[in-house]
């Protein structure tokens, strides 16, 4: 019982150190399961996307791309998904922003103004991002959402 | 039999146009089965690394980034797959001749004189490329010759 | 007494050249009071930003990003201080432009068109500018003044 | 006693989630620290010099321009500490392979084959790196080690 005590009193500023000073991130498996989500979903209705999810630092750790998508959406999918990183926001703030006229914002480095890109929150983290683009901009949205709600 | 022999003469030219202006593409189902078997490759070593496969536009299909990759290596996977697929030959050919002595190949615009990228070829044509860098350069042209036995 | 005169005829020379073709400069001890003032205005909100410090030529020579600032901002704050330094003007008046319709303003390399990039001046001439992103943009430029005012 | 048993088996998960599945970061206090430590030892020997602090994801959070510093060496201090965070690996690394006749490491993208960018690690978890440049490399890196042991 005294070696109990002793491993939690030790474990105390492990634990504390953990809160204070570490962060949740996305792994490779997590990513698989919402990309494998937003494919189906694509899949129902035979649209082709690119789908590219991002970490929490906006480096890519899993992109695919269906065939017959355009070429132009493998760049797409990953901008909108970096700007979600960068801004922590998804990119239909910004679209939103822009449909009521603040067409200032198209002057920020690495904002995207279209549908499409959805930041991931961990314990209040934004640990990364998916990105989708190929159909129209509502629809890579609901790709987006698809894929997130298997997290 | 006069119909079939009219469909029969009107079908020629354009089956012979299909027979010479066609080429062969990779795709998603065939990069997914390239990248199983590479990262298959790559757990039997604990090896991590990111694993990258390009269509023959040299446009990203397929990127996979396993946990605890180096960040570096995303950009540095894609690089050696695009090199590949720019240049028809793997970043090897141009290792060698820089190990040679030819260092006037780093001034050429995309080409990685790394070992780890592998062009894909399917009826003498250039269909695409795998890209892998994590660990040292000959392991991940190992993790990228076992990727390619998957096709 | 001769020799003191000899001295003071040979220096005018030389100091009406100071005076012609000198410009004043930022130094870095300026540059970290600046940047003081304006972190301690954003604490005072609970407000997370990046501060950035541009020279006259454009030159990042100081940048703080508090924790917890989407790493957007990293870009954006020196995007801005760019932006105010190269057309020594505050990004406001390039915000207040394209709200006016002045979306043209958009195409113009370097600039930006939101609040929160100041530019610097000593004796008419531009010698640098701060940048502020993190918070809403009237937030990132009640900041950018904060930190001026301690100059 | 019992709530104390209680406490330990409740800490259990907590625990593991945070060993599993978080990972520690640096912060602007131990940036400014480590800066603060490098700056000191540039002043030692009059060094004017550019030092950079990145996060995990190669991301600028602290940059101080001593005076007089070259221009060029603001992006090569970034440069520095990016290939550093990028790789896991000091630049001297790289710069050791180059003078040994490795030249091939030239056409990595972000590898820079200069001393005085190095990792910082904790727990396993490359957390960041510093940059340092403005006099020989071999004297960035000295003031990059005393910033370093500042943490």
């Amino acid at each position: 019982m005294k070696k109990l005590l002793l491993l939690i009193l030790c474990s105390i500023p492990l634990l504390s150190l953990a809160q204070n000073h570490t962060q949740p991130y996305l792994n490779l498996e997590e990513a698989k399961r919402i990309v494998d989500a937003a494919e189906e979903r694509a899949l129902q209705d035979n649209w082709n996307v690119v789908i590219a999810i991002l970490d929490g630092g906006g480096h890519l750790i899993y992109l695919r791309k269906m065939d017959g998508t355009q070429i132009g959406s493998v760049e797409v999918a990953q901008a909108k998904a970096k700007s979600a990183v960068f801004f922590k926001r998804p990119t239909k703030v910004f679209e939103d922003l822009v449909n009521a006229g603040n067409t200032r914002i198209l002057s920020l480095p690495n904002a995207v103004a279209v549908e499409g890109g959805i930041p991931i929150f961990k314990d209040g983290v934004c640990i990364g991002a998916i990105g989708v683009s190929g159909v129209t901009s509502a629809q890579d949205a609901i790709i987006a959402e698809a894929g997130l709600k298997a997290l």
